[in-house]
């Protein structure tokens, strides 16, 4: 059998519930979808519990799964994959932390979580901590979007079993890091030097100096929390036996990608929001498949609107997406097996992830096909494919494309 | 997401196949059930493997399975349920036995296993035996229905691990109870004693010396079977972070209930049986979940019905049950997560429980439905839930009735 390449197209928080402002049906069930519905007719669709039935996952544990790997033995804690998604090299023994920029007076007492949401001056920040040392520990230290900012530590002997030092509110002392294992002892001695010297550095920073003179708070200590170590992980070249590459939305999946060691293709004009360069995206796809065996594409705007309640715009966003996998599903034809699913539902009545099941559908050359005509979460119910874990999506898309070897005579 | 409480209603053994009597439809199909049929359309149908495909299930291993618990890891021997069951307070260490007051001769020959379906006196009976030391053994002893009785033995180094003192059948000498693992001598000693003593006791015991006068068989000597001891399992509390209540027609399921830490709330006019208030397990359900953020409502009479073969006295209990739940969710409405299914099929032409699926249906706030029209064997399958196995259907329940965090960001 001629083998199909895969690409595995993730609708991020898709899926919903029934909504009295569309009668009583879902954003994608009221969405007109005449592509993502050719896929369905020509293809097989069914349900799949991203993680297991009642987990709510979160968009990371939820690519773990799809991508085939266990998220409860491989989640590594957000650290890594924020400090991963900014292209910070992780190796083996290194530790990372998500950290905000925050504002505090001279007894580490944390004025303001985000500094004000100090946006400007961020970089150079970052830079007056990057690179220093602490014992034979090397800090790297770069910033993200607005206060936020991540870290690793690299060195011997370090753990990522330490607690925070974010108080996680106001008026707080900054919280002294502990070891929660005796061999995170030197990991949490050196996370509270740093944390002390990120005040030092910061406070009588030029940046910082500006923005009192200006009225602004400073950004002027470190506040620490989400500590991730690297996790022994099988890459996904050696699970798969495929060369992948990913176009993703955000930093957290991207980082996944790369500790997976997937090649995350950037795009002109991906925002990770809904203003996204959709047809940009699509093309980047399609160049990948020439290369790559598998090729991840995440498109986030879906999400936006389930965390923001709003249905009509979900819908027509639904709307959007379908038309920008028009040309896609044109150039590709059936020589591709594709996957179009969610990571998870976001159902605007939550406005939060849910534990729902999501739509799936498969369509590729040559496969049989089932009786479903329309792509929603009802109609998908019926479909040949049953109702599927996560974890079994890339088996599913590699037996049908042809990439799985006889088990026995 | 507001949280919903949840009420599981399970109908004991509901589930049937098709029977001649009914052209073809099951009881449940064959039933006027406008209730039932309203929750399915409104809500999400699909078919449950209580335990596993192909398992048989008994009423306890089932209620293990549905109550989110590994029944081949948990389940402890129906000594132990049947002793809980009747409120005898078990500790770990100690050991239960389902008793029969029966009938020998002096040379421990057993006559009759039952003592001739003995149902007066054997409350006097067991207190003569009721609190007896053994070594530093304490009896505890407590008659149950007709010939029928429990003992747990209280004291040090005990173990279930013996062998039973029943032979099972007439004419054979009361059977030496033996140590199956080289910790359970001396329980096994003990046992032996008791036996012997059971026998010098009620031989001579007012109650049986009347039989003998009346031509009466005497109850003059305890058969144990079925040992138990307490098993090392977590709370219902603890494992789901829910305080829970049960309405339960069974002793067995409700021995289960109070060691899992469950209230089991007894209800007047209750029976075990068909002639069971039903309405008043209704009331009691609803005043439960005032209180408990979980209530499991266990209905008996649809298995009596399946065991003897009844079909138009099941499709006519199933009308009852249905009538009943009409003020039920019409008192509460969607605010509770509803589940409705059956712990076991007991098809009235298999007159006992087979191994098939059972259909569920759950409702609540919020959710997606489906297009299933009637509560039924064969209408549940077509629904969107697919088939689940009954230890995911407490994280289904609590997955939609937001009890459950995020796993992941």
């Amino acid at each position: 059998m001629a083998r199909m390449k895969l690409l595995m197209i993730i609708c991020d928080g898709m899926a919903d519930r029934p909504s009295e402002e569309l009668e009583g049906r879902t954003p994608l069930d009221a969405a007109d979808t005449p592509v993502m519905d050719r896929l369905a007719r020509e293809g097989q669709c069914g349900m799949m519990n991203p993680i297991g039935t009642g987990i709510v996952p979160g968009s990371d544990t939820a690519h773990l799964s799809l991508l085939g790997y266990d998220p409860y033995r491989y989640y590594c804690g957000r650290g890594t994959l924020e400090a991963a998604g900014l292209g910070i090299d992780m190796e083996k023994g290194d530790v990372a932390f998500r950290c905000n920029f925050a504002t505090s007076d001279k007894d580490l007492r944390v004025l303001d979580r985000r500094a004000g949401r100090i946006s400007g001056g961020t970089v150079e920040l970052a830079k007056a901590l990057d690179g220093r040392m602490i014992e034979d520990v090397r800090v790297i230290f770069k910033e993200a979007v607005e206060h936020r900012s991540v870290m690793v530590l690299k060195g011997t002997g370090l753990s990522s079993e330490v607690s925070e030092t974010d108080p996680h509110k106001e008026g707080e002392i900054v919280w002294t890091a502990k070891a929660l294992k005796p061999e995170a002892e030197k990991t949490a001695r050196i996370l509270n030097e740093f944390t002390r010297m990120s005040f030092d550095i910061l406070d009588k920073h030029p940046v910082n100096l500006d923005r009192k003179e200006k009225g602004l708070l400073p950004g002027n200590i470190i506040l620490s929390r989400g500590p991730g170590d690297v996790p022994d992980i099988p890459s996904f070249s050696v699970k798969h036996g495929m060369e992948a590459g990913a176009i993703v939305g955000i930093t957290l999946v991207k980082g996944l990608c790369r500790i997976l060691g997937m090649e995350v293709i950037e795009v002109d004009g991906a925002t990770g929001g809904a203003d996204t360069n959709l047809a940009g995206k699509m093309d980047a796809a399609i160049n990948a498949l020439i290369e790559k065996d598998f090729v991840l594409l995440h498109i986030k705007g879906t999400d936006v609107f389930g965390h923001d309640g709003d249905v009509a715009g979900k819908k027509e966003y639904i709307q959007k997406v379908d038309a920008s996998l028009g040309p896609l599903v044109e150039k590709l034809g059936d020589d591709v097996l594709l996957a179009l699913t969610a990571d998870h539902s976001t159902p605007t009545s939550v406005k939060d992830h849910a534990s729902d099941t999501v739509p799936l559908l498969v369509h590729g050359r040559g496969m049989r096909f089932d009786n479903v005509q329309k792509f929603s979460e009802t109609e998908a119910a019926g479909g040949m494919l049953g109702t599927i874990n996560g974890q079994e999506l890339m088996p599913l898309m590699k037996g049908l494309a042809g990439w799985v070897d006889k088990f026995g005579a």
